[in-house]
């Protein structure tokens, strides 16, 4: 069973999540039916399959799995159905007691873990089991019919876990799995997990050179970015002040501390002080009355308290407005060690962030162009399959969950829905899931091979530029507290570039390529004429090289190739004669032949208009 | 008299300086013909001036000055012989306990801070006075011959100073005063400093919009970049790029924490704990050990381990040499919120850092490389005073000052020495102010009004990269220790921007300017035609606005040359009739009209070539 949903939740479960989750009570099953002593705890769907958590003396290896998925097999092959059975608190608490729930039988040991569990839904809630052959399970559902619908599955992997997640109960067996309605679609699902390995962003990040992991000297999720990775940040931070500067923006630049007096007028503090680094304690004559205790500097986690503070260093009227303060600022936050990954989650982060200040009047308009600006990011990296998950808050929240103006809620609300519907994008709703200073859209992206990714965030803020006194003086002559919109459509360049790796297997597009173009001259007497070329690219502040060596050039086109140069042009005696390359192009292979002064107008054009 | 120096480096005191403590002593007895009681503690020549500090009862204040400088004036027309006497230790001792010394005659009380002065010149050295009239100052000179070759003079400010600057010592009044050869350079002098108030850095700074400092959320010495400003440092982040990716310098990126054991590793800690700031105390489970202590992590002071951990991170060769890594980093040093200054004196510093890894055979080449770089900067900014300070070891210092390495020493000091001279740069040898790792040069340049400034530091490493086990594989198969060359001809934003602001008085050329281009229609009926003109600049990144408004022109000129917009366009309907501008550069004045393909061509061209 899956811990307890509200009956909306549960409602929302969609077929491929019902088909999970009764693949986990399939997988029970197949247990007790080897080891009938098993103590079952939870095992709900989770995103791609499901698990279940599990007590037994048995330490489960993925050499059990072959056994485990034969008796899974014959379950499903049994066609059995999946019956809801509706009990008394009485009847469960006897179940549990005799070893029945979560069992094909009645055992010597009370069933513990559903006991605890029944004693946790509260008084008046109806108790419901689902029953499929011997199997009875205190279980919420929904479910599939029959688990004949389930029509392919696979264990994954087994690790363990604490009871409810927490560290004080006892450590439990977590086996995983996935569950799809036919073989073609497991079939895909596998040849996505390879491709996804062969992608893997820290495999490919270290064989490419783009960024290193130091946990001893610089510390664990602090990313250094190697050269090769630094050309690519590079690129990605022209293209997001070119594109910005075009759409208006200005540029600022904020430093990475502030004084507790910052993060306590923000609001961060204390109660997001956990996930910020702790702070460092400073005396400060002159500044500090001597006798006051020491002053406290944080690292900063978010961009916006600064950028707040330069809205309010100038005078503001009206004609300022919006004003959008754009930084590729670098924020930390102290994600827990066991939860740090790769890229994808870290301790450093280089944010693509902006903060839009702007009149009730302009917000239409700048919270389109905004999404105008994700648009045409997609473009740019062939991003194809993208939601834009656009969370709303709950009445009931209201002053709890959410600040409290409930005007403010719903006009903002009601003007970003607007803009979504009106810009034909893909965007799905969710309520009561905004943040506490207003609604906010998680933009989620697929990768070319499938895989999702939440890449940023874009926030309505109509609560702390009034924390911070922030005022424009109005056509009126009268203060007006601006609404603030929080932006970073290409998230962090940790995050960002991890998804890039694997969205493109590590063969960037040229105007990305770590190394852009690789000249190789097929014997000695065409260096001069390649170091032409080599000087004439750089020159244009193109990212290419020359290589000679003694070895055949066959060797040579391989080693480009796995150092995954873009581009190679290879120069032999006939094509300096005819001022001419030989163009090779990673994964198109062999284009020929073609004049000089072609093939590098070539490449300075794709690399300005970034082809993909 | 000023405090003891060795007699290498009173032979080294200049013409100007020797002028300077003269004029100390003039004051000294200024102070004495109207006061007799003062008590004088040191008198020095310090930069652009001199000072004396002494205790007196009177308060002295700037109303005071006229008089005391109507009796310096009758001391330089006596034109008093400067008179060096050698006396024994006995004979000081008796001339101080009678008031005698530091004074005009004998005294009731004794001169005490005289005395405490003689009790601390070591036994056996010898003790000179210099007698000028009746002032007779213990004092090791040298000094001008007579009192009439001060020709002018200015007492400039009062302050409290601690005695021997100690904090636990009595506070004394500090008279600070200017001389000269002659009442011209006087005049100069007080001319420049004028230009220099009204090019203040911070005024400007404020009055543009370039940065400013919030002491009250953010901290003292961490300035916020204003767009104004943020477009100055983008443009001065590009130039270093550019000029970087032509001398073959990589890109990297690195966090601005570290932990405790990177700096133990480098050698800043705990020598240098005073100027970081203090650590931030972290519970790493998975980390640390649980039962371990805290881990420290630091905000970076510098560049430097970071990128030798990089330099690290990857397998290297000799192929790979010389590496160049290049970040525009942002390091944090604790200044004391006493010494902080504008931008000159700060606790950000964004540094045009960059560490280059070469054999001993790449050095001369590659120090060269950086040289050439520093004059293409100058060039660039319009700098033409420039020297290039060289401090060097001395013997003496080895395996105490410095790392004792003698024959590297020797080596590295030579090589540099040869370039420099090779090179034909301007420069100058400092014994004995070298760096505990190697020789460095201090660069010092003199903005256009003729004031210095320290702008950047060269050094050569060749102590550290062996500490962090830097290596790489020579051709025979040995495994070398690379020297490293620190570099940041730039220096850092903070105090570059400072210069620039006052060496350009906010005037920047086109390229710089936050305001490039204002387009100015004469009436309503040429805005559209001016909106045209804007998106074709700005579809070129040119920071170009249009302003419009009931006012006349010639108020809206007057605004635009306030706000130093760099270039006005300014269109009445007979330009747009022509499709001209006419043009107007802040400065230079009416340019006249011109086509208007033709302008926005020289704009381009302009912002592109640097011009100045």
């Amino acid at each position: 069973m899956a811990e307890r949903k509200t009956l909306d939740e549960r409602q929302q479960m969609s077929e491929a999540e019902r088909l999970r989750h009764s693949c986990a009570h399939v997988l029970a099953t197949a247990i007790l039916k080897l080891w009938p002593d098993a103590q079952l705890a939870y095992g709900p769907a989770v995103e791609d399959g499901y698990y279940y958590d599990l007590d037994l003396k048995h330490r489960i290896t993925p050499d059990d799995f072959p056994k485990i998925e034969a008796e899974m097999k014959k379950i499903t092959k049994e066609n059995l159905v999946f019956e809801k059975v509706t009990v008394t608190r009485e009847q469960a608490l006897s179940d549990a007691k005799t070893g029945r729930l979560g069992a094909l039988t009645e055992r010597p040991e009370p069933s513990r873990f559903k006991l605890e569990n029944i004693q946790s839904i509260p008084e008046g809630e109806a108790i419901t089991y689902y029953k499929s052959g011997d199997f009875l399970d205190l279980c919420a559902g929904p479910h599939v019919m029959r688990t004949g619908n389930i029509g392919a599955f696979k264990l994954t992997s087994v690790a363990s876990a604490y009871y409810k997640g927490d560290e004080k109960n006892p450590q439990l067996q977590r086996i995983y799995g996935v569950a799809f309605k036919n073989r073609t679609q497991l079939d895909e699902w596998l040849k996505m997990q390879e491709e996804a390995k062969r992608r893997d962003h820290r495999k490919l990040g270290a064989e490419m050179g783009l960024f290193a992991l130091d946990a001893e000297y610089v510390g664990p999720g602090l990313a250094l970015w190697l050269p090769a990775g630094g050309a690519i940040i590079e690129e990605l931070e022209t293209l997001a002040k070119q594109t910005e500067f075009q759409a208006g923006y200005v540029r600022v630049k904020t430093p990475h501390i502030a004084r507790e007096k910052m993060y306590v007028t923000s609001g961060h503090l204390p109660y997001y002080a956990e996930s910020m680094f702790p702070p460092m304690e400073l005396k400060e004559p002159g500044v500090n009355a001597p006798e006051a205790p020491a002053d406290r500097y944080y690292l900063k986690a978010m961009n916006c308290p600064h950028h707040h503070r330069i809205f309010s260093a100038q005078p503001r009227s009206y004609r300022d407005m919006p004003l959008r303060l754009a930084e590729y600022g670098c924020c930390y936050r102290y994600e827990q060690s066991g939860e740090l990954f790769g890229l994808m989650r870290v301790r450093s982060l280089n944010m693509n962030d902006s903060h839009i200040y702007c009149s009730p009047e302009q917000f239409a308009q700048e919270f389109n162009a905004v999404n105008e600006m994700y648009l045409k990011y997609f473009k740019i990296f062939g991003i194809e399959k993208y939601v834009m998950r656009f969370s709303t808050h709950s009445k009931e929240g209201l002053g709890k969950k959410y600040v409290d103006q409930a005007d403010l809620w719903l006009k903002t609300e009601e003007m970003v829905r607007r803009v979504l519907k009106e810009s034909g994008i893909n965007y799905e709703e969710v309520p009561n899931e905004a943040a506490f200073y207003g609604p906010k859209i998680d933009v989620q992206v697929w990768s070319v091979i499938g895989r999702e990714f939440t890449l940023a965030t874009n926030q309505v803020d109509f609560a702390v530029p009034s924390r911070f006194g922030l005022v424009y003086r109005d056509k009126d002559n009268s203060d007006k507290t601006p609404l603030c919109i929080h932006r970073a459509p290409l998230g962090t360049h940790e995050r960002f570039v991890g998804f890039l790796i694997e969205h493109y297997a590590g063969n960037f597009p040229l105007w990305l390529a770590p190394e852009q173009v690789r000249v190789l001259p097929i014997t000695q007497d065409q260096i001069p004429y390649c170091e032409e070329i080599v000087k004439e690219l750089r020159g244009q502040y193109v990212r290419a090289t020359m290589e000679f060596s003694n070895d055949k050039l066959q060797g040579r086109i391989k080693r480009a190739e796995e150092a995954k140069a873009h581009t190679m042009l290879i120069v032999g005696g006939r094509d300096q004669a005819a001022n001419a390359v030989s163009v090779r192009v990673h994964g198109k292979g062999d284009l020929g032949s073609k004049p000089r002064a072609e093939v590098v107008a070539e490449i300075l054009t794709a690399i300005r208009e970034r082809k993909p």
